[in-house]
């Protein structure tokens, strides 16, 4: 039997650009949802008027409905956490002595490594959770505390265990690339040969992943060492997609557009020709604010010169424990209006129709439209505004997946 | 009967300063609560040889329990919101600007004045039962959006009835001289006159609250309108505190210093002549980080002259809807850490104990130590540091008011 519903009484702010209003907003709108999808959107008028055909009648009081939201870029599968890196770094200590202490990334690739299964699906399963409380119905998770073939593939198994155990949609990133494992120190060039020689074909025959990412940059890896990473992903069908320009520009953003990568991610340092290149491949740039808060950054995104060109912006959390341990998604949008000034409106964008962009999912998710799978989110608001406004002041009265109540 | 139980395998941050270890932590201790009040604390060690006498046995679980949290400065009863007024400063406009569309505290007034009491005291239970989500346990707030006889005796009584209805404790503190209202705009010591002869005494009568606070600032009242207030509202019995060198400095610390007061709110503009007369009156500056932020600030409050001089300070949300829609105690803290430099110790002292003693409450609340109130909750942590560190990104595992589990 077909299961449908129609909710009813609520503004929708369907997120699409051919509507010619804030947020392509419907107000007092109805919304048809048929074995996950949406079926049918429009006015309450229209609604009565078409007689629309439907089965089960939910009220939405009034409330706000807005597109599922896309968290597009996170780690949130890890061992251990970094506080007390935190803590030496806010008594005052420089990042140099920190790493002495052992600090910084490897420390948590030697957690990871160390850590369960059952643990780190554990743990990244409450973070899931968190997102899921804010209305978060898709999530991209990367790999990349492993380093090595069995924790790499751990920590992909993890997702896949964690896709079939929560209602939300996960996309698996490779990330063997995110930096060189201790045991490489003297040749990182030899990584690279595994990666492109064993890795990335083993991960691709056990279709363990369906991104593929690369960390370009002085502390991860070169121009050309990234390029042999993403032109052998791309060989193998992976979309591809960059951690780029974050902390100086080594032209990451050129690398990954110019193979059609679908985001380049960080992009502190992106300048107007790599802005160009992103426009002329369609490929969108995903901000990170919250990292950029927590490492006490100063070098700010081009938000205007991307607007001015034209090129939207994802958000996302960047959720991991050394330069984000951030679990809300609109805190992070939060960040981005108040720190890169990113508009209201750039900012809902930012985490539904251009994140969904950013994983190569704009047909199916995104946006509230008529054939779109049907996750959505109800809020007890006057206008989607708030949602960026407030600093963890509000959460959804109900989160829909694939038209199924999950949560609230 | 007394009620009466045992919480054991626990780490205990008992913030504590007699104790010399961070966080004042007794690490696998115990805690045996009577009757709302902590009867007895040390290691698991020290409860075998004193064969302590305990009723129910709750296991820990390893958790690591801190006091109940304290937000020591809030304006969460409130009409509407300021999303649009964000909405527009993201967008460019400036504070004129907005001011000129009707935006500002006004707007406020404006919207409480028209409010229920009924769903005033609807959104502002939703506003309480989210800081308790996170373990704050007392929450001081204001009046302050009434600005006239009716609407402030309104937000008190609000006050009064959410304290009956929730189980935190709640400090209500008059602030009707937070802003010269429309009416009086021609003459402001008109309404502060008011004030000291008739609204402070009928407060006062009525025990409708127990501190009272003024905003002494260019956009507020006076160091001549502030002292009439704040002598006058000493006199009556009100503990005493104000809002002071936010924007600039008119010596309002040294008149709230000097008139014995509780805490001094704010204190970007404190300077070494302040931070002394703090010292010498025990009067205790509250920091507010997620105000700063939102507002996009740039002149932090002295906090290395502040620890140098040896004069504690708190850090509270500030949520209201003009300045910091901030429902996380916890982000304010973190955000203590990352914008203004406190250390992680001083960001969990800031929630705690020094809260407790600048609303007065240090002999009850704010460590955890034989006598006091059990206020307190548990969290599935390795450290504290962690709380300072995370970004929304942890969640208690219960929380205790009075000894009685409130949520979790």
């Amino acid at each position: 039997m077909k299961k449908i519903f129609l909710l009813e009484n609520v503004n929708i702010a369907t997120m699409c650009r051919h509507i010619d209003a804030p947020f392509g907003a419907i107000k007092n709108g109805a919304m048809l949802v048929e074995d996950g999808r949406i079926q049918w959107l429009g006015t309450a008028t229209e609604r009565v008027s078409r007689n629309i055909d439907y089965g089960e009648v939910i009220d939405g009081g009034g409330c706000w409905v807005l597109p599922g939201f896309i968290d597009c870029h996170t780690h949130l599968i890890y061992g251990g956490h970094r506080a007390n890196e935190f803590e030496m770094r806010m008594a005052g200590l420089s990042y140099e002595g920190i790493s002495k202490t052992g600090g910084g990334i490897q420390h948590t690739v030697n957690a990871t490594r160390k850590e369960s299964f059952a643990i780190l699906q554990h743990n990244a399963q409450k973070r899931l959770l968190r997102l899921l409380s804010e209305g978060v119905t898709t999530v991209e998770i990367k790999s990349g505390y492993g380093l090595d073939c069995a924790n790499e593939l751990k920590m992909l198994e993890v997702i896949r265990a964690l896709d079939q155990e929560l209602p939300q949609t996960l996309l698996a990133t490779c990330l063997a690339a995110h930096a060189v494992p201790e045991e490489y120190k003297a040749n990182p060039d030899a990584y690279i040969d595994w990666l492109v020689n064993d890795f990335l074909p083993l991960v691709s025959e056990q279709k363990l992943a369906s991104h593929c990412d690369v960390f370009c940059e002085t502390v991860g890896f070169t121009y050309q060492q990234s390029k042999r990473v993403l032109e052998c992903a791309k060989s193998l069908g992976f979309a591809i997609k960059g951690h780029v320009e974050q902390l100086s520009n080594l032209g990451g953003s050129q690398l990954v557009a110019g193979l059609n990568g679908l985001s380049v991610d960080h992009v502190e340092y992106l300048d107007e020709k790599g802005i160009d290149c992103l426009k002329q491949n369609k490929t969108t740039p995903v901000l990170l604010p919250s990292a950029f808060y927590f490492l006490r950054e100063t070098q700010k995104p081009p938000v205007k010169a991307l607007r001015n060109a034209g090129v939207e912006f994802a958000i996302a959390t960047d959720l991991n424990p050394g330069s984000s341990p951030c679990g809300s998604l609109l805190l992070a949008m939060n960040m981005a209006a108040v720190l890169f000034g990113c508009t209201v409106e750039e900012c809902l964008a930012g985490i539904t129709r251009v994140a969904a962009k950013a994983l190569g999912l704009e047909e199916e998710r995104g946006q509230l439209r008529e054939g779109m799978v049907a996750d959505f989110s109800l809020w007890d608001i006057d206008a989607p505004s708030e949602l960026v406004y407030g600093m963890n002041l509000y959460s959804p009265s109900a989160v829909y997946i694939s038209g199924k109540k999950v949560n609230g």
